[in-house]
């Protein structure tokens, strides 16, 4: 492998849980294989960085509505297609179980574990009001640049 | 063009008509042109390589649910938007029926012969409960691992 | 930079307000950091080209009720999730506001001013039966051809 081929991108823009545990199945697989992987995290996609229950002060009320409707983390994660109201969501969810399959939890555990590099992307945080320390830990912020920069270096860049 | 330049891979993640319609133009326009094209499905894309009214024995009751409700092949694929419980598939279907555009099927037979290869997902496979033998014939099945190392010597790749 | 990291090119197929953002977002911080940048509308990604309040005569009912049904340029898109009916979008373009961050809106015309090139999709063109002269100014039209040979150059493709 050159340099280039050494290295893949993703763009997290979905928190479907179907859509994040694709996301996270490439990057351990990439990771595992040697390639250095960057995970950027962007709109909804964000919200799979939210630690849960967490509560801040001083938020303005929007702020404070979207943390309530927003997701918490990979285990709020719901399938784009067939949630039933979450009646999909937990079938898939006990078939995974069932199978042994990684847990999406236990996917974003093994990113870390594996170095892949996580960047919360600061638009998207300052859009939904959402603080640094709302964000599970060892995590960069980043802006469009700070993508850009991988981006153009890496063999395989992905928008999800 | 170079060695890189010759390649593309598509991550084919969806079922949705639209979308399954612009990964097939997508490959069949670039395997046209001299391009080697990988088309790799996965989760909700899997369903688009089932043959059929296939009936398989020995499948748990939340596999047989899955066969139930996922569509069949690239006939069962409906719009992501404007669907209407089915009216606005049907709208398009005809006027791509009217205007002579390729349907979704014609497509996906013009990408076999024109030799895009066809991968299949083992993880989402599993997931499923999805066969070998309920999935359309001369196609391959890989893991990520398969779809790294094509998608890492390719210029163009896409997760649609 | 060598040449292919240079360039990077964006398929622009959904319409959602927040998809459509991101990748106006992308496409001004490339072209801003020196890149030259593609932008390929194609599908619903498309409505996002149309004129406002543009009447033609000559269409069948079909293109008739597609133009009324789809959105108008960049004003007419709507959040991919929690629109609720559009209040959260409603929401969603007040907070855009009131952090002085850019609208929709702004961030098409900087991606002009930038040079960012847009093109059009002939096929959904004709899909939709929407006709050169409903489209904003200053745009290219293009087929998958046309697409291919800017995204063979490119160090980054992705699919929006």
């Amino acid at each position: 492998m050159d340099k280039t081929q050494k290295r893949m991108t993703l763009i997290v823009f979905s928190n479907d849980m179907d859509k994040a545990m694709a996301a996270f199945i490439l990057a351990t697989g990439a990771a595992s294989s040697g390639m250095q992987v960057t995970m950027y995290f962007t709109f909804w996609g964000l919200t799979l960085l939210r630690k849960r229950n967490y509560f801040r002060r001083g938020k303005t009320l929007v702020e404070r509505m979207f943390g309530w409707i927003l997701p918490e983390g990979p285990e709020g994660a719901r399938l784009s297609k067939l949630n039933f109201l979450g009646a999909g969501t937990s079938v898939m969810k006990s078939v995974i179980k069932k199978k042994k399959l990684p847990r999406l939890e236990d996917l974003t555990n093994m990113a870390s574990s594996l170095d892949v590099k996580i960047v919360a992307c600061t638009t998207s945080m300052e859009m939904m009001g959402i603080k640094p320390e709302e964000l599970i830990d060892d995590i960069e912020i980043g802006g469009v640049a700070t993508y850009l920069g991988e981006a153009r270096k890496s063999a395989v860049n992905l928008f999800i």
